[in-house]
């Protein structure tokens, strides 16, 4: 009865996991941005609405000064558009499409880039125009609660003068950077646009590199499970891994090619020296991609360990039983030929008839046994 | 019984779903669209006739003005194809050959082309052409009753002045276009026929998130059901998801080399400014190649838990069976020794005998219980 | 015994139909056209004498005249070999030897080239000399009767106002093109050598296509019977279509390349009119290609669908050994304890013992189907 | 006891068989030419000594006359090195150092150049120096009695009017040429030391053709083997077979990048007219290395058609067992219960209950059989 | 009670050896070099602190003379930095941030290299900055105890007349190369620094092949132990070599990138006349890789010897349990029969009846006996 509560335990298990992993496809298909064949342009809220209000920070800085503050409408930083100091904008929500339609005429954005900004579905491109470079790139973080890696889109509006960066939430990736910028410490108060992009584009793609390490360890707890025991939970567990390594490098393979092409690419809006920074940036994507592309086949290993496991245990299993039955079965037949009630079985009357079958029946039974163990099945 | 009516029920579900899944292969193969080595240029009606008659209608435009009618012979449209303003002339049908070569000897159109066109079994493909230049698309739609996508091939002959579109059946895939037009909203009444072009192709790349959603839901609804329970249906579904993946690929996968030439060339017939928008629905068409790759991912991990989890319930089933004939058979064996007919078995006739056997046997039962449970079989 | 006599009778089967396979990985091995080491050119007839006797066929056109007939001596077309006609000679059978290097010498072709020619084991492939093309080409056809492809090479050799091409058999894959010529229908007659050729490579390639439809036919008869009734001959079928993919890819992906160059490349025999149809080859080619490689996909998605029932089938014959097995076993053993014969077994003295005990062997019957029946294996 | 007999004698075959397979892997591996961090160009014997002392043989031709014999001390070929005659230096043996050394000052051979030909477990390469050429290769034949592929590097040292080629062990392949040679016909009396190089490649080349034909006919027999009865020996003759064709490509696969450089490069040791024989060549190299992958291709599926088969065995087991199980461990049971000794028992009064018992036990089998014909298990 | 035994004692033994695979997966992520978003060119101490303190030592050589000595401070080494002779400093230990940090001022080496040096998570690659060369390698050795490959990073900055190396732990790779220095053999002495960096790397990529033979030496035990006998223990061995291949493959794959661009690339720092060397460890490089991919596939087709081992084992064990239950289960039910107690059972009364059914039963032992026979089975 135990076999059986374990197995509906397994159901109940399941019934529970299930929603944890439900819905977990749809991440892979980008919300549809627009109506099939409505406008290119067309600006409509994509994805979840995930703040309220939308918000505006500045800084504004030079080698000498900083100016740091919220800014309630877009058209206060207007003026500092084309000064000759460095001017971050930094946008969190998408949802406020007024907003993002003011941003783009103050600074002279096209509307499909408004569009792919807005869109949260997007691929990690880039893009110049005459005016401005757009990057659209994907931050990564593992929501532990629900067990898979969520994406949150960050779009960099690069100009000679200007930089705004959208995210959808107010996250924390770029707060390093911020506080580099208050200390005035290191060569970012002292470089231009492009290099504040980098240090942005670093922040987030240094950040892979925490997903990175989660998933190494949620593979190292179970190449010990798996190797120690095989499980149907480690079986999921392995399911659910190489599911989130799959949606991981949909995330970071466009990266590469975005950052080779900034990094090799004469942009206007990148001084030749931030390219060897870019050139860093470059080579941490192709390791992070090298390390998803280990991951993987190191998870194909554990599943063929996996599956033989299996095989084996049903082998054991079958082993065990064979010999059960292979020993007593025979010994039960004999027993039964003397059960039976012919009225004339000499051997019935024998006066060591029944000791004599009794050692008879040991004997093959030490004969199987030994047989098993030339086999070695035991 | 039970099982055995499972199984002819099985059968008799399968004879039911086999209709359905019946002639699905052919659809890989083009149908030939003419007897070999016939001359190249033969114009013959290839596929099945989808509609009974083709039907033309007409959309001349310019930023001002814009006239739309439906066109009974095709020489009508003739004066308006070197007029300066834009005329769109859509054809639905493929099977009036007359009417496609009226066409291709007005326009100047290559007889490969027109069969290139005619035959919906072709390739997508891009081929510039003096006067023109040919784009042959792949519509696809989720056939929900069939259970599988079907496509329609979408011909653009693109002129300086004039663009014609091919297309197997009335669609409403180019219906939002027309309301576009219609409105006279946004750029596209401002814009030359290569920029409608762009907005039909646009509208035709659009289509496909929607398939690719339909794919998700279904790969969701596996997953669950699945990593719950897996059943011989599942398996099926899966089979028949793969295969449409493999066919979505197949028809989606000419789709991203004919964009990357269209956005790249110079063509004549595409002005610069529109390059930016092709590079948008390039993009669009690499997204739906990486979410095709990742789904097929998935879907192989998915028969990895498949198989697995059915080499486990083969685990389950032999271990409840080695546990019975495990503890009853020795004590089957047991009981038979003690049913034989000897005349001189001593322990019979012991006041005693019975209860202590049956204590020995209830010992041997209790001891092989504790055994499994040892072993975490039980 | 019926299990016996069915599975004699698979052996028999087997039997029967290995000879049928045999010699087919051979296909894959060119003939070793020399032997190693001897020298470069040397003329030895490869592969097996599939005609007796060579015959030579002389078409000789221009837009006015066709003038045609059968040749015994090569010498009598020399006079047309400069002739401002197109002068299209066929040699069916490479055995003659002779004839072969006669040719060779009035038409100043390379000896590594008649090699080529004459080994019949080569690869497709294309190379320019001064005076000529020569293009090598595999024609595939369906052999029902050995159920495996069979591939005949095609050797076209072509110069400024003449063509050669060479047959393993006279074949009719080149007969609707020679009535092409006789109706004077189409470009044909106006065109040169270059069309000519063309219009042979293309006859070649339009015959894929029916070899693809015998195979797609063959898969989707076989999805049928996998998905219904998995079976050892589906097994069979499943490996030989799967060889038949690998044979034929093996042949036409070395023609994408062929063709690629031939419509790319600047080849004084071919005229740049002829590059578009050469173009639309290239493509068949592509799209042949493209289908194998579906075909495929849906073959190793099949043999998941059949190594996955049979599983499910395992586990089917087990569940119902394990259900019979499970019940009997324990009731046996208890029948077994009154089968003993110890005096005194009080039970077996009791009025209703009998019925009481049967009572209970009924419960523990109705306890284990129900049991069963909960965990859905009933 | 035929079992376990059948058991140890596979053992036994077992440990008799690997000491054949023994070592394989090594040749995968290069044996190490130097200590780690010695200076490169050191000359140090690499491998096993394979023949006792090293042979110099010369043949110095041109188109009038020819000159052929074995040299005791290198230095007697020096005059010769410069003469405008082809001067063709044969060494067999790569142990003597100081022969190879002694060579290597004689006709101004980098250090690193012999390193690489000494190093028999180098990959094969070509490279221009500023007065030479070198090429190395990779003779392969078939080892029938230790059944795997053995490879012998061939060293080839192209200058301008002189060839020096290097084997491990005087084998066979080069004595056609040899031949061709001293019957002075064909082209290559008359031609330069590139095109005696041409020969001597292709003469290795065409080997590789000889060692596909004998993994040809292995694989024809395993498929019929495998069709027919899958054993334990096919299945390893399976996986020694897939090594030798892993080895093989490792082998061929760089001859190829070797040869497309040979064909393509300017160089000014090749005559531009022995181009088109080096392509030639290069063709060779392309189709032995696509025929190694068809054949990996087959084997796959080989392995494919052995699995599924020894799972189909497996269910034929089972069911065998499934049902004599189910059919007599029922009927057991009933003969069980009227084997009990109840006091009370009124069947075992009757007068027919006996044959009544037996009627219903024969319906019940009967039924048994019913059942499982209708369920096609007979 | 044996197979238990056997059972728990595989887990303990996987209980202790689980332990040495302990964080096995961690080496595949390169530890975190900075905090996210933190000022590039940050030198923070990355990875475990190898050794105590780190030591420099100077070697100062021209052909002429050398000097060899222990260095406390490195300013000390600063008037050699420019002077005719090559310098070369190697310094072991990189948690010396206030060290590394005066060799970057004193050098004139950009804070990238700094942490690109000391990061010994990094990447292998290649930079080239104004006044030096940047290359970054990684030492492989195997870590017999620990049974896994473990890397040790190496980085070298070229300038013009110096050469400063640095490494984590003081290792012996280098000795052979000071060894040639002292002794002025050879061409090392009268070259400038390139030359000497290519020395360093040769003896650094030599070192691979020492890896790959002891991994080569295992696949070889394994073969034979999984081709003798498969075990879980072979199993398990199987999946540690697969996943130390993957970590082999990940460091050595762009270490071929990295010399194919040194040896093409026009570097100011190294000379052409030691690109013919770079060009000979590239060659080494490629021979690794591929060695290793032949490795790879090697061991997959071990794995699935070992799967359709573990399948006919199953297989055998199946076969015994059938052969057994079908011979005595249908004897058994015939005794049982015998042993019913109903009073007319005529058969109980003949005088031969009992030798009859003996004889009837052995009849049915020997013709199943001979069936299966029949069946191959025996």
């Amino acid at each position: 009865m135990t076999a059986e509560k374990s197995v509906s335990k397994t159901f109940r298990w399941f019934a529970k996991e299930v929603n944890q992993v439900a819905r977990s496809a749809t991440r892979f298909v980008r919300p549809s941005a627009k109506k099939p064949g409505s406008a290119p342009g067309t600006l409509i809220p994509v994805g979840e609405r995930r703040i309220d209000k939308s918000r505006i920070s500045l800084i504004d800085y030079d080698a000498q000064q900083l100016q740091e503050r919220e800014v309630s409408e877009i058209r206060e930083v207007l003026p500092m558009k084309d000064a000759p100091t460095v001017t971050w904008i930094n946008i969190d929500g998408l949802h406020d499409m007024d907003l993002i339609r003011q941003v783009g005429d103050l600074f002279g954005i096209h509307a499909l880039t408004l569009e792919d900004i807005v869109n949260t579905g997007h691929r990690p491109k880039m893009e110049e125009f005459e005016t401005y470079l757009l990057v659209v790139l994907k931050m990564l973080y593992f929501n532990e609660a629900k067990n898979h890696i969520e994406t949150e889109q960050v779009g960099l509006v690069l100009g000679e003068r200007f930089l705004i960066s959208f995210q959808e939430i107010p996250g924390d990736v770029f707060v390093p950077v911020r506080e580099r910028l208050r200390k005035g410490k290191g060569r970012i108060r002292n470089s231009d646009c492009g290099y504040l992009a980098y240090a942005l584009i670093d922040a987030v793609v240094d950040h892979y590199f925490l997903v990175l390490e989660v998933l190494g360890e949620k593979i190292e707890d179970l190449e010990q499970e798996l190797l120690a025991d095989p499980t149907r939970d480690g079986l999921r567990s392995l399911y659910v891994l190489k599911r989130e390594l799959i949606y991981f490098r949909k995330q970071v393979w466009p990266m590469r090619e975005l950052l080779a092409s900034l990094a090799r690419e004469e942009s206007a809006f990148v001084h030749p020296s931030v390219t060897v920074f870019l050139n860093d940036v470059y080579d941490h994507t192709i390791q992070v991609i090298d390390t998803l592309e280990s991951f993987r086949d190191v998870l194909s290993g554990l599943l063929d360990v996996y599956l033989s496991t299996v095989s084996n245990r049903m082998n054991e299993v079958m082993k065990v039983l064979t010999i059960i039955a292979t020993i007593f079965i025979p010994l039960s037949f004999i027993a039964g030929v003397y059960g039976m009630n012919f009225e004339y079985m000499p051997e019935l009357k024998w006066r060591w008839g029944y000791p004599a079958l009794l050692l008879i029946l040991f004997g093959i039974f030490s004969g199987m046994l030994l047989w098993f163990r030339r086999k070695k099945w035991l």
